[in-house]
């Protein structure tokens, strides 16, 4: 296991982060949305990281990550901890780079995320979320193999990779010689909206970005009101099951309460909404956990009054039951 | 109702419908799928017409035919017959115009479709597929209105704006330094496979098109082995509601006969097939009618043996149930 002296990821970090992953991650199209802009008077963007890779954003800061680790390291792999997106994220990074990948992954994991782990390569070790400590197993599975971790959000250059994502963003809307006015993101440990921040902030210093989460895992909004880590009452129940971590991340929050410190949340129903709405009008994919940015948008929680806007829709690993029972809801 | 001097229309009027319909219709993005290309050993892009204006490509060539109305005509309005995806695009074309429109659509067509035609300020007109005829109760409309009917596919100028698809296709390989190797496209009275063809083969005269139908109502192969419009056994009962036309169109044949001339087709369990395929891996919602040239690549039609293949992913509009259907078949 390798040790880096942690320091905080800067816009440059995410523009090396581009070039490393420009031919290997998918650039997502940002795809203006006639249905959304009319309905909420604004002229809106959705930024579909479904179409990324895995399914997911994870994809770009685990590769961005692992592409750094040096060839003589490579052999003796990498362990991450995930729930499901990372988890497919590293393991995708890991068959491109040629590297063994052991995924930390609890059993109340959607089945099509392990199933797709799996499929990619990757060694799944189960672990019970109430009672046992993943880090602590990563961190044996690291020692006696000599492997490298590679964090779901707390890791610099996983913020950088996951930070594309808002370049992105920026370069596409500068091709219409826009800026935007807000960005919306999903959050669990808030390394896809640290990284977003830093591209977006650098850019357009006062476009609003914000960070959305669902109800009884609004971590980020407790810890932006009180100024310090605090952590979720429950550690699991939510709808959104890519959205569990218990608490912002160190680095994450030292570059989300500054570059965005404000969130907003929405109820289970109301995520189960908008990804019936993503299928209805725009047509697209999104699991509970990708559709929370969208939700709060639709529920009138972003504050929007005109202006240029984009929202992330962060993916769509959502396996059957959930998306008919979203449908019905 | 206005006649026009039928001709056939060539790639310069796809260049000249791209023209009207830029920054009006929506510039769907050209996916390269990692997974498709994995799995046909191949360059497989996607190109979602599922992400234009109404859910399909037809806003495309409503708007091209509609928008050269004169403006004195304009305000006797527009009448088409459609079972849905049609309707849609011209009651949003009329709307954008500022011109009434009624539709002639079938009892049977999908509830959605009915729906968001009328949400969309046109006027519905039923009729009896099996005993009416749809196209004298729309003369007689357009007869008593002074109004201008608009062809589902047998116009220069429809068919000249559904060109557009593969006019973007060809613009984003070319900005790749690509030329296809194949373009699939679903049909039913093929207009969108005569304009894709036009802009495909007068840049790349190589490339085959390759034109996709339900068994069944797989009228352009016969047509094409016997060289004349040959009409399907069955005037309904398609899984595919937006595949439903009788027979080639006159203008239409004439164009895909000399530059398409080879076709595929699939059963309705594979086109369900190619349904859930693209919820579970491309996190696209597709139609049937949408997703048979998809599953044409996916079951092994289109003779692909590498390359650059692109498919058009024609419509998105699918109805909860029909959806959860082909999830669970």
């Amino acid at each position: 296991m390798t040790c880096e002296p942690t320091r905080l990821p800067t816009a440059a970090d995410v523009d090396a982060a581009a070039a490393r992953l420009a031919g290997i991650a998918v650039r997502t199209p940002l795809l203006f949305s006639h249905v959304l802009s009319e309905r909420m008077g604004a002229r809106v963007f959705v930024k579909p990281e479904t179409l990324q890779r895995t399914g997911s954003f994870k994809f770009r800061g685990a590769y961005n990550r692992m592409v750094q680790i040096a060839l003589s390291a490579r052999p003796a792999g990498v362990v991450a901890c995930s729930s499901g997106n990372h988890a497919q994220g590293v393991a995708m990074a890991a068959r491109l780079l040629g590297m063994p990948a052991v995924i930390v992954m609890p059993h109340d994991a959607p089945e099509l995320k392990r199933a797709r782990t799996r499929a990619l390569g990757a060694e799944v070790v189960g672990y019970d979320r109430a009672s046992e400590d993943r880090d602590a197993i990563a961190a044996a599975i690291a020692q006696a193999r000599g492997a490298i971790l590679v964090p779901p959000y707390d890791d610099p250059q996983v913020i950088a990779g996951q930070g594309t994502v808002g370049l992105e963003i920026m370069e596409d809307l500068a091709a219409q010689g826009l800026q935007p006015d807000l960005v919306a993101t999903n959050a669990s440990g808030g390394g896809l909206a640290a990284g977003i921040a830093l591209a977006v902030k650098s850019r357009a210093p006062q476009a609003r970005v914000v960070l959305c989460e669902p109800a009884g895992f609004d971590d980020h909004a407790h810890s932006f009101r009180t100024g310090m880590r605090e952590r979720n009452a429950a550690p699991t129940g939510s709808f959104c099951d890519a959205l569990l971590a218990p608490m912002p991340g160190r680095i994450t929050f030292e570059v989300n309460r500054t570059l965005v410190g404000e969130a907003a949340s929405v109820s289970d129903a109301e995520v189960a909404h908008a990804v019936a709405y993503a299928f209805r009008e725009l047509k697209l994919v999104v699991e509970p956990g990708g559709a929370v940015a969208l939700a709060c948008l639709l529920e009138g929680r972003l504050g929007v009054s005109g202006g240029t806007v984009a929202i992330v829709l962060s993916g769509g690993n959502v396996d059957e039951a959930t998306f008919i029972r979203c449908l019905r809801a």
